[in-house]
């Protein structure tokens, strides 16, 4: 089987989430093992000087809209968050803590979190909120809360955001495969002719 | 016929080049017209605090990149110019006196001054380069030249810039339909399904 495909998304990210929602299945479609790989956008404008969309002038008001039409485009659910921006520590830190114990669990939990975030309105930032969405999904709810503010797992999330700014990964979602950026779900199309041409 | 399609660009944008040799191909097959229209993004990034793609950083190297595979993607010459960006006074004055006196040529010259930027690398910022495109586009190049500078063709401009970012527009390729915005030469797929649909 070819090289994994490298995914990297915030979980305060619309564009993350619609990308979510089919990264999966277009890796099956070319024979491709998805690597999910949570980041903080938060850290990543430290470096790059960027802010998230809906708070731009002009810009802002035109992302907002485009979220809702672009996932009605994408036929994906969408309620654009009462809380939004988001700190997304909890839930990137209860991914990686998930996916060294069962990888396949871990993807079910990403996207019920992006799904809580984006569809229920919760509010995972919260460590309380992450841990009742994990439990949900077969985990125990005191033993996750616990691994939240784990040194070992902090240590993991932040090493994960420091390899993927190295990588030079700046926003959400942003794909690698076999060492090719795209940024954006609006790069899906681009992704597929990459795979099926080999490049072009 | 429906409402025409608001086409606004900058001739400094390689997406807002990419969308041009896509749009009229795009009005035709649903009926609608095209209305043209050159902007400055300089004056446009003053109220959004804007800055050109390839001057950020991470995602400036990955723009270069992504404008180079999507020209291949869409089957479009294009070299990145040895000036960039560039102001484009120049471009945009002469298309909009060109337009009053005929809107087929106007189009034409549109897109001779974007080849000329993005294939020929010639730098279009200067009055007398977008006077010899022009004038091997029928048009007397001394007589193009001084509208460059005439004080009525300055303010059609000017006031075109301004009505632009009062509609919200703050990119380019920027498109309205209808009053409906799409941002970036990767909406033509949202566009062409909201033309479908009516909607969606």
């Amino acid at each position: 089987m070819a090289n994994p495909i490298d995914f990297y998304f915030d979980y305060s990210s619309p564009y993350g989430y619609f990308a979510a929602m089919k990264i999966d299945d277009f890796g099956s479609r070319h024979s491709r093992a998805v690597n999910w790989k949570p980041i903080l956008l938060g850290a990543v404008f430290k470096v790059t000087g960027g802010r998230p969309l809906p708070t731009l002038p002009l810009k802002g008001d035109y992302a907002k809209h485009d979220m809702a039409r672009s996932a009605r485009f994408h036929g994906i659910e969408f309620k654009f968050p009462t809380q939004f921006p988001i700190a997304t520590q909890a839930p990137a830190r209860a991914f990686y803590w998930v996916n060294e114990r069962d990888p396949v669990l871990a993807r079910k939990l990403a996207k019920a979190l992006y799904r809580a975030y984006f569809v229920e309105d919760r509010d995972i930032s919260s460590p309380e909120v992450t841990a009742d969405v994990a439990a949900t999904h077969g985990w125990q709810r005191g033993e996750l809360l616990a691994a939240l503010s784990n040194p070992a797992v902090k240590d993991k999330l932040r090493s994960e955001v420091d390899a993927a700014i190295q990588l030079g990964v700046f926003g959400s979602p942003y794909v690698l495969i076999d060492g090719e950026p795209f940024w954006g779900v609006d790069r899906f199309d681009q992704m597929e002719r990459w795979l099926k041409l080999g490049s072009y």
